[in-house]
């Protein structure tokens, strides 16, 4: 066992006093109350959680940190649920993350009765009695953390593990990269049930640094902490920080804001030179769910020189694009294949699905990439058909599923089109019989889908492109 | 096998131009000339190193860093031999750690001919034609990366194993302490062959950083550097943190100089206190060669409110205070036991010693000290008999045997006494027949052991003080 003095407690003793999380509204809490509060929340949520893994409903908050932490002082795998998504989509997720008790905040009460789950919310955990418990003391590094869901070219989201030792690795690693000034202080405005908001939990109490909290992104509270807040890094995915330049107008940043980091897909070019322009300090960087945040990360220094870019490989992490199993020359585009501490040691009881990305040690992401002769990483495209709307990740083979899922419908093929807002969004396309109506199949998809999954178009086909193994050709639906 | 791509290849993959090493001569390598001379050395080293490990006997120079990478292109551990030890003694730590190659600086090849190894000089090396070999790509951490010695109780030193993940968390934790500035630049003076002038190498690789690398300490270069070259950091033990605080005289150090990391054995009150009338960013910490360098540091925020403390335990490592193998209260004095990735696996071929070092997974220092009410590690005495001269360490035991060899000693006890210029010096205590000397006695101590180790004294005594079960009291030598 690779184990490492919890690293809350060591943190709340290393620097009790200092801010851990600072909330819009002027709220603080230090390390220590971080700590004393998710201690007393675990040995709540003891009497209730039975052996198994514990699901998390939550929109950013300091309760759902509080939670958070003490589901590690229990050392009980915490599986993130994504809140945009339906009931029967956290049923299935639940499932197949051997979850047994589910912990929400308040706001879920009703939809949270759809479920077969022994369900919780937190105010009710708050008031059950502290019993007496054995609370983790020294984390064992390769236990699992938590558990969140990425969807596959099948269709159905697969549990990516995280163990203490993948969190640590990214958080080691990020800092090797960014570095780590006394004066850092992190916004956090992604989802903490995405790995980009969830790994700044982990930076905070590895560096002692403070987060600032939003619940979800807000243009003018985000603007606000930039400006006044003195919040020297923000995590954003290309729509928001779009936004948030345009926010900016004829304004500049204080010179303490000195990271934008921005991630979740690919940047798009006339966004990276307003930034430029703004002097707006943009680091482009490339990760998912199963690299624990960052996996590659272009420094400021080479912004300009390099945009476009996802820069190199963090310093603990390995990088390949790979051809036919075999390395791919200077600027040959191939798969993205990636090693190191900080990737997922695989998907919970999908021995198919990790046969399939972990060969000779490399994890394939299935993203197309080349590195230029310095060896700076060009992501072409992320996995073919990942539809990537405002930061979530959409496949279309779970909506494709859906919508076959409906009487009448033969066929159905899902793709992405450019949205100003969003990036993309999905478009579907279907051989149906005359019967379907467009209405009909939005209705059916809205209530198995999370709304930003469903087609925002959908046009009917006598037929749709199929190559000679009749494998769908999603790239050629929209021609 | 936990794998890591060698950092020298990745560093100079990553920051191929930024400087590695910078000379007081103006001299400079980049990362990648660094990379580079060190692969082709390691081609040229690899006509003569048998299997087995090599010697290093080298004062600090470029040379000596390349050629220690060298070996790490090998996946050769690396015994590291104090300069200032006799023949004797080196070849004594050579057999005690299967050294089959010495490699050394030209100016020692009178020495090293005493010695029964093959040994070649750096400059016999360069002259070699570089052949076809097959270089480390990926670390396997938990290999041997270096030895050195330290001494023990026993009087004969003990090889310390320090892994590559033993360097690899030291570098991390050292860093999510005192932060990493993009501008940082780390002075080294103390002797590579020292875990803390070595220990720099790592971090200058890993973070991409700036060694200012001087052979050895010298008050005029080192003040200089401070004053006029942008160094943000340096590693100074009691004695030179003192002659610079003399140099510094009325002038005060530029802000870049952020950090005077101050180890090596305990510092005088009226040397912190005198730093903090100048505000100097005096850092005090403590460690030893078993764990990596610093295992507790004060930070400057609290140098002023616990002054003469060390601090407390870095982020990834644990201490306690034991006595009787059960945790101190705060305030009691007890024996420093530490846990953590940067503790040494153990002695080399030492079972003995190891059984004794390593109880329950914790490392026992030897060195006494207590926790205040906070949590702060005060060192009251470094392992009760040990003497530290100038930041070398002195092993009363290893003189003691010394006098003993000597004709006609029947007993001798070795301590240290105050030295304004040193801090501490040996003085010996003996029981001899009448014809036996000082002066012979001195003469025979400088043929066997390096000058400072020396007693600066001999006294003749009828009789040594002695406990109950005839155990030598070193601490009554004096009264």
């Amino acid at each position: 066992m690779r184990g490492m003095e919890h690293w809350l407690t060591k943190r709340a003793y290393l620097t009790p006093d200092n801010i851990a999380i600072e909330l819009s509204n002027g709220e603080t809490l230090t390390f220590a109350q971080l700590y004393e509060r998710a201690c007393e929340f675990a040995s709540k949520l003891y009497t209730v959680h039975q052996n198994g893994h514990i699901a998390m409903l939550s929109n950013n908050s300091s309760d759902m940190v509080v939670a958070f932490w003490a589901c590690t002082y229990l050392n009980v795998p915490v599986v993130f649920l994504n809140t945009r998504l339906t009931a029967r989509e956290w049923q299935i997720q639940c499932e197949d993350a051997d979850v047994k008790t589910v912990i929400f905040s308040d706001q879920y009460k009703e939809d949270v009765q759809q479920l077969t789950f022994k369900a919780y919310p937190f105010s009710e955990i708050h008031s059950f009695r502290s019993v007496e418990c054995t609370l983790t003391t020294d984390m064992n590094l390769d236990s699992v953390c938590s558990m969140m869901f990425t969807s596959g070219t099948t269709g159905r989201a697969k549990p990516v593990i995280h163990s203490y030792h993948n969190h640590w690795s990214s958080a080691v690693a990020s800092a090797l990269n960014l570095g780590l000034m006394p004066s850092d202080k992190w916004l956090a405005c992604l989802p903490l049930f995405h790995i980009g908001g969830l790994s700044i939990l982990f930076k905070s109490v590895i560096y002692g640094m403070p987060v600032y909290l939003l619940e979800r992104f807000d243009e003018e509270k985000v603007h606000r902490a930039l400006m006044e807040h003195n919040v020297s890094i923000i995590s954003v995915v290309a729509v928001t920080c779009s936004r948030l330049l345009e926010r900016l107008g004829d304004e500049y940043y204080p010179t303490a804001f000195r990271c934008m980091l921005l991630g979740g897909g690919p940047a798009p070019k006339p966004l990276l030179e307003k930034a430029k322009e703004k002097r707006v300090p943009i680091v482009q960087t490339y990760g998912m769910t199963e690299t624990s945040s960052q996996i590659a990360t272009l420094n400021e220094a080479e912004a300009l020189r390099k945009l476009g870019s996802a820069g190199k490989p963090l310093f603990s992490a390995s990088l390949q694009i790979q051809v036919d199993d075999t390395t791919a020359e200077p600027n040959q585009v191939g798969e993205i294949v990636v090693k190191g501490s900080m990737v997922t040691t695989g998907y919970y009881r999908r021995e198919q699905a990790n046969q399939e990305a972990f060969r000779d040690g490399w994890f394939h992401t299935g993203d197309l990439g080349y590195l230029d002769e310095e060896g700076f990483l060009f992501v072409v495209d992320r996995r073919s058909d990942l539809i990537i709307s405002g930061g979530e990740n959409i496949y279309p083979a779970e909506v494709e599923e859906v919508l076959l899922s409906f009487e009448g419908v033969q066929e159905a093929g899902v793709t992405a089109i450019e949205d100003s807002k969003w990036g993309q969004v999905p478009v579907a396309y279907v051989v149906a019989n005359e019967q379907v109506t467009a209405d009909q199949l939005l209705v059916h998809c809205r209530s198995r889908l999370a709304s930003f999954k469903v087609p925002k178009q959908i046009y009917f086909r006598d037929q749709l492109p199929r190559n000679a193994t009749n494998k769908l050709q999603r790239h050629l639906l929209k021609s």
